[in-house]
Parts: C-alpha cells; sequence; structure tokens
C-alpha cells in the first residue's frame, strides 16, 4: 500500500525563527491579513511580528478577533476585512484558533461560498500563501492539514480536512511559548501528546508518520513536567515547541483516532478549550484502545523507557499506559465537573455527543472499532473516574 | 539559533505509489520530459511510467541519454529537447544520475544560460513541476536541493545547492529496486547510510534532521545484508528506499562533510560512482571524525543496538566504528584498486583532489576540521588500508 505524507513547504524552527523567516514572508506578497487575537497583542507577540514586518517593507493590517474557539461568523468577518483591505497573503499568530481560523479564511477567499458549507468538502483551488506561527506548543496546527471552526447555528464543530490547508511557512519559535501560564502549559503538551499517541496508534499509521510520533512522545515525556513547573526553561520549551510540530505533522499524515472524536463535541456543546477537552479524554481512551493496539503502545513504552527487559508485550503495553495516566495526574489536567460543567447536562447530551463522535468518522482509526454504547460508556466514565 | 527544514511538497511511498501519484502528475502540466537512462527503458520501468501517464492522458517525451554520471552535454540536450517538445513539466526515472540532472534540466530551462554557470550560484526562478522516482535505495536525490553534474571541460564535479532544486512530488516505489544486482545495492546502500551519518554528525544538524539520519541509521543496520543477499524480499527493500529517503532529507538540510567532500574529486576524476567512492571513503574517515564527534558516534551505537551498559561514551562511539566497518567488509565494497583505478596515477592526483574537495565546503561541516595535509593523507590511507 502506498501512503501520502506531506508538511508545510518551509519550516523554520528555533529561537530568531521569526528574523530567518521574513524572506519568505516578502516572497509571499505585498499586504498581510494577520489573524490573531487580543491576547496576542497585550503580550506584544503581534509587535514583534509587525515590526518584522515593517524591516521588510511588507504592509499589513490586524485582524485580533479569534478570542475564543473559532466560529463561523469569526471567518466572515476575516474574509471581508481581507477584501476590503486588498490583502494578497495570510500570517496567523497565536494558538490554533487563530491558525486554524487563518486556514479558513484562506479558502473562503479564493473559494468563496460561506465556510459553513465546507464540512467534509474539497477544497477546489489553493489558499493565498499562509505563514503559521504558534504560541502555544499544542495544537500543531502550523503543520496540519485540518481546521477545526464551530458552526454556531448548529452547535457542530465542523472538522475541515484538505490538504490545500496546510501552510507554506511554520515559523515555531519557543520563546513565544515561555509566557504561557501552567494550566494551558499543560493542557496544549497533553494535546500534543494526544496527537501523537492517536497518529502512532491509528490504522492510518506508516512508517513515515510513525518517527514523528515516536519522537513527539519521547519529547513530551521528558520535558512537559520542566515547562509546567518552570515555564522560564527555553531548552525544555524549544523541545515542546518541536514535539508539538512533529506531534501535528504526525496526525495530519496518519490521522486521529477516538480521543478527538469524543473530544469535539464536548467543546462544541460545553465550550471546553480542544487541547483541554483531549487531555481529559486521553486516559479512558487509553484503556479502551489498549486491546487493538498491544504491540504499538508495547513500543511506546520502550520509547518513554518504561519498558523492562523480560516483559509481555501486553506488560508493556500497560506501561506505558500507567505511565501517561501518572503523567496526566502530576499536571492537574481538569475533570469536566471542575471546568464547571453540569452533571445532568452532560449526561442530557452523551447521546448526541456520541452520535457526532461516530459522524466525524475518526474513532474508525482506532484500532478497536466502537461503536455507539461504546463510546456513550465512554463519556460516561470519564464523568465518573 | 533558527534552522530551516524542507523537504519535497509531496512524498507517496510504499507499493503502488506510482498509481497513488498519477493524480498529482496530471497537476503539474499536460507533457512531461522523462529524464532517465537506457538501463530504466530496457528493464520496463519507464513503461510502467508511460503506461500509468497514457491512462491519465498525459503527453511525454522519453530522453534517456543520462547513460553515466551526468555531463553538462547532457543537461544541453535535455533542455534542447524539452524546449523543442514544448513540454511543461519534468519527471526523472533511475538512479541519481537521472533525478539530478531532471533538476539540472529544469533549472536551465527556466533560468537560461548553461549549466557550467550554476555551480555556487544561486537560482533566481522556480522550476517547472518536477517529479522524482527513484529506482535505487541510494542516493536520496529524490529528497535534496542538490545536483551534481560533471562539467567536462574542467574535469570539475559541480555541486548545484539551491532550495530551489528540491522536487514537487517525491514517488518511493520500492518494487522498482528489486531488480538492483547486489553490488549496487550494496553500493548504493552504503552511500545512504553515508549521507544519514554525515548528516547526523555535521556541524549543521539539528532536531529535525536528526530524527531522520538516526531513523535511516537503523534502518539501513537493520536491512543491508539481506537486500544484499535476498534481493527479492520486499518488505527489506521497502525499508532500504524509506531509509535512503529519510538519508536524503537529512543531508538535504544538515549538510554532508568530510566524505562527500573527498568523494566528489574521486568520481570526477576516476568515474567512480558517487555511491562507491562514498562508500569506499566512509571507514577511514569515521576514524577521521571520531575525536570531534565522541556524543554523537555513542548515539548511533544505540541507535543499532550495539551499545552496552556500561560503556564510556568514547567506547559507545569506537563500538559503532567497528560495527559500520565489519558492515562494509561483509558487503564487499570494491576498493580503488579493484575498482581498476592505476595507483601512480592515484597519487598524483592526491593535491588536486585535496584542493577539490576543500574547496566544495563540505568538510568544513565536520566535527573536526580537515585541513589539506589531513585530506592527502586520508586519501593515502584509503589505498593503504
Amino acid at each position: 500500500m502506498a501512503n501520502l505524507f506531506f508538511i508545510p513547504q518551509y519550516i523554520i524552527s528555533g529561537e530568531n525563527a521569526m528574523k530567518m523567516s521574513t524572506e519568505y514572508m516578502k516572497s509571499f506578497g505585498e499586504k498581510a491579513l494577520i489573524v490573531t487575537d487580543d491576547v496576542m497583542v497585550k503580550l506584544g507577540n503581534v509587535k514583534k511580528l509587525t515590526d518584522a514586518l515593517d524591516e521588510i517593507s511588507v504592509s499589513y493590517v490586524i485582524y485580533s478577533g479569534i478570542n475564543s474557539e473559532p466560529t463561523h461568523t469569526m471567518i466572515d468577518e476575516g474574509v471581508e476585512i481581507y477584501k476590503k483591505e486588498g490583502c494578497d497573503f495570510l500570517i496567523g499568530i497565536g494558538g490554533g484558533s487563530p491558525l486554524d481560523s487563518m486556514k479558513a479564511i484562506g479558502a473562503v477567499v479564493t473559494n468563496g461560498g460561506s465556510i459553513t458549507e465546507y464540512m467534509g468538502k474539497k477544497i477546489e483551488h489553493k489558499l493565498p500563501p499562509t505563514c503559521a506561527i504558534p504560541t502555544t506548543a499544542g495544537t500543531g496546527s502550523e503543520a496540519t492539514k485540518v481546521s477545526i471552526i464551530t458552526n454556531t447555528n448548529t452547535g457542530v464543530k465542523m472538522l475541515l480536512n484538505d490538504p490545500k490547508l496546510m501552510a507554506n511557512l511554520a515559523v515555531v519559535d519557543p520563546t513565544f511559548t515561555v509566557t504561557v501560564p501552567p494550566g494551558v502549559t499543560a493542557a496544549t503538551g497533553v494535546d500534543a501528546l494526544t496527537h501523537a499517541i492517536e497518529a502512532y496508534t491509528s490504522l492510518k499509521a506508516f512508517s513515515m508518520s510513525d518517527i514523528y510520533a515516536l519522537s513527539a512522545v519521547k519529547r513530551i515525556f521528558d520535558n512537559i513536567y520542566e515547562v509546567y513547573t518552570n515555564g522560564s526553561n527555553v531548552e525544555a520549551r524549544r523541545e515542546m515547541a518541536i514535539a508539538a510540530l512533529e506531534a501535528g505533522i504526525a496526525f495530519s499524515n496518519a490521522s486521529v483516532t477516538i480521543v478527538h472524536g469524543m473530544s469535539r463535541p464536548i467543546g462544541a456543546l460545553f465550550h471546553v478549550p480542544h487541547g483541554l477537552s483531549n487531555a481529559m479524554l486521553l486516559d479512558v481512551c487509553l484503556d479502551y484502545l489498549k486491546p487493538g493496539a498491544v504491540a504499538r503502545l508495547n513500543q511506546l513504552a520502550k520509547t518513554i523507557g518504561v519498558y523492562r527487559p523480560g516483559m509481555t508485550p501486553d506488560e508493556g503495553a500497560d506501561a506505558f499506559v500507567v505511565a501517561t495516566k501518572a503523567l496526566l495526574r502530576t499536571l492537574n489536567i481538569k475533570t469536566p465537573e471542575e471546568f464547571g460543567i453540569d452533571k445532568e447536562e452532560f449526561f442530557n447530551q452523551i447521546p448526541k455527543m456520541a452520535e457526532d463522535a461516530l459522524i466525524s468518522g475518526s474513532p474508525l482509526n482506532t484500532r478497536r472499532t466502537p461503536n455507539k454504547d461504546d463510546i456513550m460508556n465512554l463519556y460516561k466514565k470519564l464523568w465518573d473516574k
């Protein structure tokens, strides 16, 4: 069987990545739409970017309206500004939301219509040049062909998935992540861990996605506790930024599985940030998928160094699951209850969430095929664990 | 410090990769120049390609004149055919020579002049779309931004090195490699091993190149003896094809070092195929660079499984060098003498070869900086070992 593998055309990583990237931005066009949020403006991250653009005489207009998980109305607004201002390329800077929004705006700019019509649709025309600058180490959106936009009319988190959504340039500068607070650092780091584990245990995994998935899992286990407790350690931040990028590459090529399938409905209905809803679900989903993925989980145990000589594959797989659960406890990932979700409302929504999870298709990539009952049970376990 | 990382826009790998790749070729243009050699035509590999192009109604013209290491006159001829026939994209199929030639033809098509003027020159205009289909597991040319063309007027192997030379599509189908005879299998496999070791020990190595380098070294140690002695093992051939691709990605991003610097002059003056001249040089160069690269060679020992608990880094590094030398003996890599080079002529050329090696710049990426005397001594050792 053959497999397609692809990543952003150019990836610039490391301290000073922004400075090195300007010659590429200059080749992209004359006026950029910068897609971001107000926090990025306040933190001065947008100013670092605009200073760099001023230096190379590239014009820009800032759209900082992505102040929560992105919705279809935010995309409409971005498209309008892009057109009105005569922009010819896009730069997204921030967490996953601005980067996903940038891709969605780009798609509508060249393909027309409303983003609400794009779910499951092939994108015909290529986007204007796109540059993604992540400021958290988590979503990996800088290296994926997906974008998640909530249709607020229907309450559905729409998954857009098309090779044309891959950014032309990813700029991964770990210095941006140093200011991220511990709670967000943990949730986004576990988001990246989830991407890597799902990509490695996906039925669509192949050798070229595997090396990124394994590398990401190892880097995250080696560094996530350090960045959670000592956020100013730039070396560890760099490892996490690279890990998030690698995990994004891995799942963009090998797909995600049950965790993401179940995570999107929680996000859409209860406004839980995407990274956190993934982090919440990881342990119950690992228990579920283990019987179908023993060999792969055993390899992950070897990769993070918890496999011991003499272990059976089953014992190795268990060792990885145990290590992951211990890590999640250490990072104090919030439960749905701690996040403030009402128990009765959550249980009432379980049948709809299970249906939406299955419709997304992601759960079918799991090495143990779940039906609606399985998924409903997992949502219950998530609450009761 | 920031680093740029890039690979072909699309990589399709695995059995049936050719079939999966046709939709991409169709989007590249209407008439392809197929750059190849007569052996590829005789083996039926070109027919597999043209059958696939016929199926999608893409026209083509075949230029099969790359029947040795590529020279500037072959490039001239290819450019002439491309223009005369009204081609609008390029497909290279074969070993490194047709792929390198395809890139050089593409560069001249859009940038004009003669390829003899391109050494060390930045390429201004992007090439027509390019598709690289390797049929040996070695050069990694399908995933590199370099091309090596001999200027027969001066006897110099010109290194062209520019991001614009990276193919848009790499099609890595291991079934093409099954017919490669043992001697070529060994030499090309060691060529890939050399790329990976040089990339990993290069001063320009960084985390994103390292994961490919390490993965390639492991795959090659695990599979090269099998493909050498049992060429029809498709599983092992697949691992070697992926390894060659990974090694190409690694060195295209992290550069090569002393082996390649010393290898090109041997190739240019004594017509030794590139893979073989690298293979000849690997062991003496490893001995030379070891003092500067102990930690990295120790990691390579761990990667291939010859590191034993309790070893010092120096002992680990030695274990890797010893294992590599043993592997080279097993594969019966020819010496310069066995290849038929005259000893007196070789020794007479040593000063010129050492100069040309240094001029190429590659030796300066080594973790132990060589001067002309060092390189002359290594050429002597290569003969006397």
